[in-house]
């Protein structure tokens, strides 16, 4: 779905997701420092949170799938064309597998919240699998697109991406197109590798605040994406082969990830200033009957 | 051994090892979940169970290094052709070369379990380190491979593969064939640095289950690649130069992935269902003995 | 501001940088180990130090941001020439957003410190990105260099750049200045890669002083490279274009390292030295008293 | 000194350090696994090992540095030549500078055993740092050679060296020489690591015997190269454009690692039965006397 359309959905999904999750782990982490306030936010309160998310999360990719297969333009569930002898609408097919790792995150995020059976990790090590195929899958479709600039260059010097540094000897409209999916390649990437660290550093507020900012700004990258390459109707075109534009997208996208902090941090304090001044109103007595509760609760949750 | 029965044999051994895998570890942390069922899966049962491993391991490679050496068109031990001043059957002692490094994870595995005398994560290190030599020389056959589609483009322009974003300037028959190895990459290099990262983090069983995961995946993609290069008699050919075969076959490899993902998470479902069912049937009080005889074994061990 | 005077100001900043941490963390590591002289350095004389540390980080980067915009051919907050349709002084734009995140990661060290709301090693991931993001600011500049250099050589060939491995291709002007800007990326990615590793080993003295070790060359190399692209008048201009003038400068990087760790070294050994003599004249009572004080206020802190 | 003692003099000192640590190491780590023979080898022995060892790196290095600088045709600390306007004896200064690095790491391992004022790891960063700097120097040299094989070839295209992922489009005589000291990149990168991540493991024996291998392996593939490169008279000379001879001299080294994995298994084998048969020997009243005075020595050590 290469329209504005197709780039602004799964950025809400992705912004969503950001702040979601700085919400979740600032409460979190704010009931973990201040331990005597079980009412509020309990490990069975967050456990549900977790459920919730994963349900979400699952219910999400599979409406996605389906809207991928059956789109009006859509492949149907057929993937070979015997008639032309050709594989039909792979793109289609591409998102749907993409939505397919999500789904498999969610569901094992189920899995392990609601079963006692599955590892304690699992889910992050999903999640990690699900955001590394979405990179690859951009990574993938940057290079696919290399070939056709660089046949329009003259002297058939190829262009080389690699890593993370990246020549720009394109020319012609792709350059700026090419550039702005691999600038999203860094959130993307970023988010993966800090989902695996958590595999190792479970809990680590740092962590799932980055990854919760790097949510973030995948949110906010691909609506950009959308309004330079797909301009809505009245507002001026972007000249693509510009190397001007390129430089101050750049720079844009450094402004993009300074918005995410400040937005994670905002969310990060308000969650933060809730739960004090909560706590502060709380009779210590009542909550001294809570606690004991709570308490047998956690540590059966902890064996 | 470029024909189908080289990769089906490779892939099968894999695929076995994987689901090996996944069975021994996912009932070592059943186990360790479930400390009262001492009398299903002791230190000592698994400690026998890893004999098992390395001794199949280090036959398997033996075997191997044999096969590739005396089958009817093989070197014969004979590494230089002084009648042409040539070195001979350079494929064959390069293979015969990786079982090598297989066969001394295995003999290592061994001395680990066996005696007393080597440090504990040594098996890891050899298995990492023969996984990384095969990845190694399967990157560097793919790189042998890319001169001659270079020579066959028009301008000269070199191929580059980098890391694992790689373009894909290839044109001709080949650009399949370097694809799918390529692809395998993933599977070998990811293996490597788990097993590597095993080495700091023993027995945590995400790890385990990851290296169970990507050496089935390894299995299954060994079999893929068979069926496209060499396919059998009277299935359909796979047109090697086409783009759009390139992108399915991608896509394909993220289905085997997912694939890989559900068997081990079966393995591990059966092996937990397992283990618990027979924990509720052992009556209480006999395992009370079992569990003193038990101790004392284990606590050997740990020192 | 592509001068001598662009590049010996940050120079100086970072120079300055590298052995205040030296000092800082020399300190903070002395006391450490001779926990019984609470009066010379204790927590709340650390905290007070982050706290100037954070205020003038803040404040230089403010200065840096109004420098940059307010110059006399600065852009004036003008981000877009409507007249020329046309970015304004893209390479100011730029600049101030790098001093943004090093202000960033000012702030966040005043919140650590002030308040006790904000986790622990944040302030080492917000400078971690804030030299990830100088980096790429840099190595982005070296990228968009090369196709001048390339246009003026012959075939049209592609110099490639990749990860720390460069090619040597260039030829003409820009060759020495490309090569003194990519040795400074060790320094720039070296020290981001040290401050994140930080996040998990925080308080290692090795990571702290590595971290300082390479501000400081990073320090020394902002004046080399004034020093060679822009010689003060009266002193000898290089020969950007000859092969033996980029050997000697990679040797002289060496020896620009070698300095600093010897400049550190004899920071650590200083402070190290002053601390133990303060340390042998303290008389024992009195400090038992203090010790009793500064034990409520570490325990508080610790808490 | 390109020439065949140039690449064998290094390649003793590298053979017999590995050997030597295996010896160190193994001896360490017998000695912690058997605890109650002090009077074998103590911490106060260890660190006379430790002492001799930073000695010996010391001193070789320097008489490397005062070799490289007054050999007949060195520089004699002479750096530019002012008749012509040139560098001197570039090469020599570039080989010095690496020594001085291993200086600077033998005279941090006797900081940190003769004093107490030097935090533990420092030695091993030191040692790493040597090793990255050699490890450049090794590829740096490699790209300068790229260009003149670039040149020869016929359509300019360039030949890419990425990350440890070659592209052999080497024509002419320079390409076996590019491929052998690319392959020792792995043993000096890897050794590099290795010694980074003792910072974070320290008296980890499997990375310490690792690096062991490493350079036991670094030290047997200088001999290959002085061989392959410059035979001594007698011998055969090597085609250095055959892309065979490339073939096999890959696996070649793959040969060197496994022989020096069986030289250090053989020398831990040897230590640990030595440890072990002189253990039984000792009376055991007798090391009760031994132990007390030790274990006030390692406790003392330990503070």
């Amino acid at each position: 779905m290469a329209n504005f359309k197709g780039h602004a959905l799964p950025g809400t999904f992705f912004l969503i997701g950001g702040l979601w999750w700085a919400v979740k782990y600032s409460l979190y982490y704010a009931t973990r420092k201040n331990r005597n306030l079980g009412c509020l936010a309990s490990k069975a309160v967050l456990r549900r949170l977790e459920i919730f998310e994963g349900s979400v999360m699952l219910s999400f990719s599979l409406i996605g799938m389906l809207a991928e297969q059956f789109v009006p333009d859509g492949p149907q569930l057929r993937l070979y064309d015997y008639g032309s002898h050709k594989w039909d609408h792979l793109m289609n097919w591409q998102h749907a597998t993409m939505y397919l790792f999500f789904g498999l995150a969610g569901a094992t995020s189920l899995a392990v919240h609601l079963t006692d059976i599955a590892p304690q990790a699992l889910d992050r090590m999903l999640l990690g699998i699900a955001l590394f195929i979405e990179g690859r899958h951009c990574s993938y479709k940057v290079l696919s697109m290399l070939p056709n600039a660089v046949s329009a260059f003259s002297h058939g010097t190829p262009t080389i991406s690699v890593g993370f540094l990246f020549l720009y000897h394109l020319h012609g409209r792709d350059m700026l197109d090419v550039h702005v999916h691999q600038l999203l390649l860094y959130a993307t990437f970023g988010g993966a590798l800090t989902t695996f660290l958590e595999i190792f550093h479970r809990g680590n507020i740092l962590l799932e605040l980055l990854r919760a900012t790097l949510a973030t700004l995948q949110g906010t990258w691909f609506w950009q994406i959308g309004f330079v390459l797909y301009p809505p109707a009245g507002m001026a075109e972007w000249n693509l082969s510009d190397h001007n534009n390129m430089t101050f997208i750049t720079m844009c996208y450094c402004w993009h990830f300074c918005f995410s902090l400040f937005a994670i941090a905002g969310v990060y304090g308000i969650v933060s200033w809730v739960v004090r001044s909560r706590l502060k109103r709380t009779p210590t007595m009542e909550m001294g009957l809570l606690k004991t509760m709570e308490r047998e609760q956690e540590s059966e949750d902890e064996l």
